[in-house]
């Protein structure tokens, strides 16, 4: 058969040659389905051709718990691979081992949502040439969809699948819970390989990963740690700084003209931001006003608000504690989604757009409401951006909860160190010194003024902080740049120095 | 802030100018709800930027109850356009209204998994200047893939949706059960528009197509008619000989040695497989075995199975009738899944690889096995590729089902008219007069006569078909080629030729 002939104006086509030529494993019984069976993790890395100077990722749903970044790049060293380029979701104090591999030049460059412990003071001490990129995780999607970030291989950790790769993280095992990040770099790389616990029977579905994003399939005896899931960042908490924060959160809320029936909310992982969700939903079943969905991180007080019927859905990017990761594969309305339908600015649909309130934390805010959520009043990185500047663009309205005073150092400052999330953004802050309203925001100053509220203006707070604590002594850095703040839309939002060593 | 200065090494980087620069509809709080709603089709083109010489798709997912394609069509003959890309997923008798613009030169080419009725005759006879795609539901996948179908604008009827697009085929309204292929076009098209019945509120989830991959929604009247899903094709019998041949070949399944605890299947819409199943049933509740899964086209007596604890789950790409359309919104183990999860031959991993058996019908079958499932005996086109030789490919036993004579014309020829799916995918052939095993597997039709079962040979059949009908009289066409018959890897594996008018 002749193409040529064939096909006046339809362009070369091929002829047929046989049924399996473009699938010869359906030859063999055997082979359909073992062929993305690997033996080890190694048996993978060569399958999928990693190279040198290549990109590969993780996710970080197991958080402090996670077992399987530091194991994956423990093993490229060990092989000898070198200027990778490494795209992990987040970094945690957990992943203090990658100290050494930077050092060896088997890691250049770093993408992340943020480093904690002895790897951002590393990071932040100069350890890498090249400056760490710090996006968002609305804003990470769009760096994979602009090609600037390219996966060659995502090693992603699941609780489970099957031999073709139907994926997810509930079930038996170590249950991370919602495999939001997964799904995105499933989608993005290049080639995809499942790290699992437990090889479940075919078809193992419904998944959060499906077969047909999955390369290559590695057994492994332990993922990550569940209960180190909460550690850190995400805690309960019974500090009454923190409790009284919490309380006048919800009571801004409430009187805020968004607490309505079937308003939308995201409260996040910080203490004081979970205690709200306990006040809210006080408020929630005496009102009788119940939350269409919550979105974003999910913890076991929104399960709890969840199960008691005050929260419709939960929308889950991320499960911030291992009942959260229970209530997932237990809740048929406790739904997983995607970090490109949570915040992508470049989707063509961000669940996040659809927010009435969100409270976030800030380890600095200034007098334009800017946020810092990344270094530390030493200059040190020791934070994430997360969903920080994507939930605050896109929320009706934005309430930052922190305390005035941390460990004598002032929150609210004249000018953040390093800027994240613009105060452009920012409606509300809550102190427990008073609660300051965006002056781009009179209406609402005006609602909770009359709700008898404690209004006052974020010059008063600094002042107050400033009388407290006394002037700061401004932080040493050199010309260095270690960290660049990426806004959600791929910008540059600001730089991170390093530290200047002292004398 | 300069970005030179400031980022030596790591390319051009845009400054921070904004927070809603990339997202401008967050700064109206009306706009982010409405900006994907159209208050009509006819915005939802214009704000697609659809031109002339453009793709635009559909589903057939409502098979004769479809009402959208020719709708969206005479819309876009009234607008205008011209030489427009018709790749839809399928088209049935239904789409005779085509006809028209095709003659007008608003439709120039298409792509399809078949055609039926007055479309598929005229175009057999030489309606159009460059010939019509036939593809499988697997291969239009890999089209997608390889970029040779390049959907601008995807027109895809939903049963209901929310305001961002999350979208399913199930729930109040016209249900049409799976969006199999929707999914698919959705991933693929570079807009996409949905036709909704309902209007749901946000969070419309859990969903078939997510909000991520949806452009614009017009909401329409009535999307479609599912008492006619099942008009045609699928069709429940009486006929002794098609329950002749049904039980038969459940026979087969029964000794083939597949026919074992956990094993899978795929039987398809056709008359006699529909009922096969039933038979099949039967025997597997008599015996307790149970199947894991059965695939592709769901039909009401596979639900059935399904509801008896007699198939665990149900993996649907199409719904073949209203039940199982209900079925799906009601059973969660009855689960949806895109034709690239389904059988695309180049996807990561495609579920028809895991099928155990398959019945598939036949409009010719030849002495080599080569099935005909496109072209009658009069050589007008009058079927679909469908899945045929996606699954036939790669199914571990392979069943054609067919009556020796149809309206007094053999159904087992010499040579096929148009070859489909080719022979070596065919492992077993059930008729009236007698079952045919492919001589390349020598221990199936051990297994067969040893069960007792009535095996003769390809050859014998057609001689018998011969001995009844006599020999045909032999088509004549012109040398025109009005289809293109593509192989589930793109190769061409045939042409159809217009058929030589009568003098």
């Amino acid at each position: 058969m002749k193409d040529k002939d064939l096909l006046p104006g339809c362009g070369q086509l091929n002829a047929f040659s046989g049924a399996n030529v473009s699938t010869p494993w359906l030859a063999d019984p055997e082979q359909k389905h073992t062929r993305k069976l690997c033996n080890n993790l190694e048996e993978a890395i060569q399958r999928c051709e990693l190279q040198d100077g290549m990109t590969i990722s993780f996710h970080h749903a197991f958080r402090e718990g996670d077992k399987m970044i530091n194991y994956v790049v423990e093993k490229l060293s060990a092989l000898g691979f070198k200027n990778l380029t490494l795209a992990s979701s987040s970094l945690m104090s957990c992943n203090a081992p990658l100290i050494e591999p930077i050092r060896a030049g088997v890691i250049t460059a770093i993408y992340t949502s943020g480093m904690r412990g002895q790897l951002a003071e590393a990071i932040s001490n100069g350890l890498m040439a090249s400056p760490v990129h710090i996006h968002s995780h609305g804003g990470r999607v769009k760096l994979l969809q602009d090609g600037e970030i390219s996966i060659d291989v995502a090693f992603l950790a699941v609780t489970g699948c099957d031999e073709f790769g139907n994926a997810s993280g509930t079930g038996k095992g170590s249950a991370c819970g919602s495999l939001g990040y997964a799904m995105t770099d499933a989608r993005y790389a290049r080639k995809v390989v499942l790290l699992t616990e437990t090889l479940l029977p075919y078809p193992a579905l419904p998944a959060s990963i499906l077969q047909d994003q999955v390369d290559y399939i590695v057994q492994t005896d332990c993922v990550g740690d569940p209960a180190r899931i909460s550690v850190g960042a995400a805690r309960i908490t019974n500090n009454p700084r923190e409790l009284l924060i919490a309380r006048h959160a919800a009571g801004v809320i409430e009187h805020s003209g968004y607490f309505t029936p079937g308003f939308s909310l995201q409260t996040g992982s910080g203490a004081a931001a979970t205690a709200c969700t306990r006040f809210l939903g006080e408020k929630m079943a005496r009102d009788g006003i119940h939350a269409r969905f919550a979105l974003g991180g999910i913890t076991a007080s929104l399960v709890e608000l969840h199960e008691q019927g005050l929260i419709e859905k939960l929308l889950d990017t991320q499960c911030f504690d291992s009942q959260a990761a229970e209530s997932l594969g237990r809740n048929p309305l406790h739904l997983e989604i995607s970090t490109n339908v949570y915040a992508n600015p470049a989707s063509k649909g961000a669940s996040c757009d659809q927010l009435d309130v969100v409270i976030l934390s800030a380890l600095e805010i200034d007098l334009d409401f800017n946020v810092n959520v990344i270094t530390g009043s030493d200059g040190v990185m020791r934070g994430a951006s997360g969903g920080h500047c994507d939930v605050a663009a896109a929320a009706n309205l934005t309430i930052v909860v922190a305390p005035l005073i941390r460990a004598r150092i002032p929150t609210v400052v004249k000018r953040v160190t390093t800027l994240v999330t613009p105060g452009e953004s920012i409606d509300v802050l809550v102190t427990d010194h008073g609660i300051a309203v965006n002056p781009a925001r009179p209406e609402l100053k005006e609602r909770l003024i009359q709700a008898g509220m404690n209004i006052v203006s974020v010059d008063d707070l600094w002042q107050r902080a400033l009388l407290i604590s006394g002037q700061p002594q401004p932080i040493k850095f050199t010309d260095k740049i270690v960290g660049i703040i990426r806004y959600r839309d791929g910008s540059v939002i600001d730089v991170v120095r390093q530290i200047a060593k002292e004398e």
